[in-house]
């Protein structure tokens, strides 16, 4: 009789441990890292940190395009800071591109990687997604990552924190991984 | 004796409901939707939903490069419908890009986000992969999620739907989800 | 008191082995391929594999811009090799993009995908992530693959196998995938 019942919660048990591994929604590790665009505007290139590269018909390379700014790609290479000071000590750098691709408001779809270099952190996490860039607070995907973030999957919840005529912005990103590997 | 017989059957259960969960075939989750592209010509402005931003030497922004549009980079913010009229009820936007990248066929490289946003589907799909336009069905990866799509993966079948000169195409996208979170 | 131990021992075998199905640290598939590219430089049309389609203001399409390349994208569709030979027989083709991504040292971002053919392998695997490329080994993410790669996710580690001034080079790509799906 025992046997049964304990036969029953193991069960139980083994059920939804598998489950939780893999489906968890509580995330398994988290981080909260902000990044600096400072866009070359033509009298910056020695500040700037990220440049025009296309635009459309009509545009040009070193002021972004009118209509939203449809069209741009901007390619960057920016620090990385714990805090909200542009100032701060870097821990890594976010390179990667991001398109403006709308005409009747600001959304951009970002390709990014964050490489991270500190005794906290080492490795790399990827991200892909669509930024509706007036919404408070907008999700992209986190589809990859390397090293301490080796094989790691999560979302990223991204505010823009500073926001400087079309010369400088800050962005806050809340990583969540809920798919995380060890090794 | 029983119990050894419960002991081996709850042992193969276990066994392929772990395997199952984390690889099963069948879809978790199932989406069939259209979206619409029209292509910036110098003439079309107002309808456009696309546009090139970028060339290879020689090309312009106006008119698809010739060898098969190689070294063309398009960016589009193109509505998404249920069914295959340009015209019906949008659910949504397909924003991203689609890089031209063969010389002698016609073959894009996809990077593009679905932004849904019905009472049926809150929430973004994000694409990935070469699409070689000249097959009847190709497959890309769908590689993040958000929203209603938190953390989903799967694969995209994605069919030319209609083809219209350089100017208008419709591509029919089957979604399959294959890992599917809830919370 | 033998099915209690046998119990404990089943408990302990089945937790390992769900874990191990998600989170294994093995890989559950590993390849090893070559590809080979050649950017176009205005004289080399019939061999080139790839072009520049993008620079910063004051770049061209023909050379790399100044400034370790920061702010070219190049598009490129480059034969697979099994070896390290540009002959040998092609078993697929990379297709995708790189961005030079850095004003001052040389690093990219990657977005492409391996479209294989053969009578071993059929089937696409997509990669993203920052190329670092002056580094021996770069590690970037494998988000998402089709076909005899259905839904494997994994790491690739790079490495520059040639290098012939700025018209050809050559990467090594040790794919291991670690989340394996088969149907």
């Amino acid at each position: 009789m025992g046997a049964k019942v304990s036969l029953i919660i193991l069960f139980t048990l083994l059920i939804a441990s598998c489950s939780a591994k893999s489906k968890q929604y509580t995330p398994c590790k988290s981080l909260v890292l902000f990044f600096h665009d400072i866009i070359y505007n033509g009298n910056n290139a020695g500040n700037a940190t990220s440049a025009i590269v296309a635009a459309p018909e009509g545009g040009n390379l070193t002021k972004l395009a009118g209509q939203f700014h449809f069209g741009n790609i901007v390619v960057f290479d920016d620090p990385i800071t714990l805090d909200n000071n542009l100032h701060s000590k870097p821990v890594g750098r976010a390179q990667g591109f991001y398109i403006y691709d709308t005409k009747n408001t600001y959304t951009a779809w970002l390709g990014f990687t964050f490489v991270l270099n500190t005794t906290d952190h080492q490795g790399t996490i990827t991200f892909a997604g669509a930024d509706p860039i007036m919404q408070k607070t907008r999700d992209i995907s986190v589809t990859g990552g390397t090293g301490d973030f080796f094989m790691h999957r999560g979302i990223a919840t991204i505010m823009t924190d500073a926001f400087e005529g079309e010369v400088y912005f800050r962005l806050r990103v809340d990583i969540k991984f809920y798919d995380c590997w060890s090794y």
